[in-house]
């Protein structure tokens, strides 16, 4: 990707927008509740997770973006995850609502919500109802760490570019730690932008990138109650509004790709317990889904994660993982490299040293490329190490 | 099931059968070759992994099988999976088909080739054919001890019944560890047996019950290389020929269910690791494969996994697990039983205390009820804990 056509920089918010997050003691000493708020209607987008056990926030944001593809205000909070919470979750959604609205002038229906944290308690509504009055309109971003779970660090990013000569800012921010843990209610990231989008191509170009960004993670095969993407483009950047068939289409786009990108790689590399990231390349599928499914088969096994945990040069896993994932492929024409060094070969063992292998595989990120030569399509899946961290930290969540 | 139509007894060979088994010097110092040998031609059964990379003895055994569905003997090596060896590997298996063959005068079409071990390395052809030349016909059990990998213990189980007043017997012995572990060529099992049963029958039997035993075991969504299951049936206890029209064929069916639903709990409890048996039992779906789908989606969880492991009443994660397999559930009628205690009543905490979920979860059996009240179906699978030790085994095996 060309990152020339566009700058990373520090952290800061998109023209319009202000934010803030306090200690609403949810959690027990950490920032947990936070609001994103734009100065006027911004055109929204979103993509929500597809477990049948939904969480009321989810839905509920979900249904609203469906239906007017607008949003103000986004109020998330850590600690409670208003997951299994039955009618009383639905009715503390629309309060958190309300309150938002009262206190910004706006209306219940331009405020998403978002929550994440444990499965099944009901929101402490007098905590929320007093921390929702402490949110101010600054330009901090404490709101990138008040939506921390079991996250060692928050995840940002912000690329600056240039679209018919005005200066336009991409801010995005997301937590989940890598390895699904739904109780945690996993997954959610956030992208704001003084672009001018129209809504529907915000939501084509989501629902595109999403495929190839945060559904192409280690998530153990399951998605949580809570996963949420969702993105906001107020337009107060000044130039023409963007469309698909916009000569500016292309290069929104690649940067959306490359932010999704980012964000979707730092919440693996930040897996519960993890050391190690996980970058599997599968090239010459038949087709890109095909390339997606085996890319993730491999990056997801539990065997092929321990062994890169172990420095363990076992390419006989990411075989059997890549066989299991049932896609279209020639056992005789299979090659693997780890970090360059061919180790299959035409389906057979290469004629690789193992102590080398070994050597690169206590690298901090680990590149696997698989080629199958039956076809023109690629795919690639992120995911991290499984490590003695991760059975300790899952083995005691809720006591 | 009705278990006084057979008895469990000490481990034999049915009727008709010899077995075998030596240390070859393919592993380090444990029996490692074995084979099981009926007097007569057996009708025979099986069924295979689904991986599109497949070992070579899988790759014959399984065309064999399906074509004359017939075998009088099988031979079985631990220590080399002879997968991703190319046509090396075949000419492998035909010789060790021919060794076996001439051995006991013979066709080679006769025997049926099952290996597991280590991936990519070609099977030692001088020490496989001095370890078949010392195999010999008696009644030991070795072979149950041949076939084990990472395996903590054999896996075996013999029936007695009666049909039509003549004593028969089944003998079954498997290995895997439970979890999967592809470079092991994880899972291999045989039944053999004197009763007379159709070989069509037998095949439909054996694929039917696949689908609800060793189909419903953890295996990380994974399958070896090298799975396999055979049957053998030798006629040798002189009935009537069963098919699936005969009186007796509910009765032989039963006992093939309850001995391949035992020996898939004895390999899942064995897992790598493994210090508890979970069997999840899905009821009130509205099918019976969606009733399974949801089982182990359950069961091979991660977080479910370890969750059990640190005895951690962590319901949330049982529920997401559930909703991520995507069948027909209704959140708000979905009920979850741990040891027969309530955790979730349509959807919501029931009012448990955490301790008491907690002091049964280290139980060395865990077994998870779900209600979903939208149908009628139901399913069962098995697994184990993911342990501390389970990481330690599988990063560093190959090295």
């Amino acid at each position: 990707m060309n990152k020339t056509k566009w700058q990373e920089q520090a952290f800061c918010w998109p023209k319009g927008y202000s934010s803030d997050a306090v200690h609403a003691g949810l959690r027990y000493s950490k920032l947990d509740l936070g609001w994103v708020v734009s100065d006027v209607v911004a055109n929204a987008a979103g993509v929500y997770t597809t477990n049948k056990i939904c969480a009321a926030p989810t839905v509920i944001t979900k249904n609203l973006v469906k239906k007017t593809q607008q949003l103000q205000a986004i109020v998330v909070n850590s600690g409670f995850a208003n997951a299994c919470t039955g009618e009383q979750g639905v009715q503390d959604v629309l309060s958190e609502q309300q309150w938002v609205a009262e206190k910004l002038g706006i209306l219940p229906d331009l405020v998403g919500v978002a929550s994440t944290g444990l499965i099944g308690t009901p929101l402490p509504m007098d905590k929320m109802q007093q921390g929702i009055a402490k949110l101010e309109k600054t330009q901090n971003d404490f709101i990138t760490q008040a939506i921390l779970t079991t996250d060692t660090k928050a995840k940002t990013l912000c690329l600056r570019l240039e679209i018919d000569g005005k200066p336009c800012t991409l801010t995005g921010f997301a937590k989940g730690s890598g390895m699904i843990h739904p109780n945690m209610a996993t997954m959610l990231a956030f992208v704001v932008t003084d672009c001018a989008i129209e809504a529907k191509t915000l939501q084509s170009l989501l629902s595109e990138l999403t495929e190839q960004t945060f559904n192409q993670i280690t998530v153990d095969g399951d998605t949580s109650t809570n996963d949420m993407v969702l993105l906001m483009a107020n337009g107060q950047a000044g130039h023409q509004e963007i469309t698909e068939q916009s000569l500016n289409y292309p290069l929104i786009k690649q940067a959306y790709q490359f932010m999704l990108t980012e964000l979707a790689k730092m919440i693996a590399q930040d897996g519960e317990g993890a050391t190690k990231l996980i970058e599997v390349n599968v090239q010459g599928a038949k087709t890109i889904e095909e390339a997606r499914i085996a890319a993730k088969s491999i990056v997801g096994s539990s065997l092929v994660k321990s062994a890169i945990f172990g420095a363990d040069p076992n390419w006989g896993r990411i075989v059997s993982a890549l066989g299991a994932s049932q896609i279209h492929l020639d056992p005789a024409t299979v090659s693997v490299n780890i970090n360059q060094i061919s180790v299959v070969k035409k389906g057979q063992a290469a004629n690789f040293d193992p102590n080398e292998v070994s050597e690169a595989l206590k690298s901090a990120v680990i590149f696997i490329d698989v080629f199958l030569q039956v076809g023109n399509a690629q795919g690639q899946a992120w995911g991290c190490d499984l490590t003695y961290e991760y059975v300790n930290i899952n083995a005691s969540y809720a006591t």
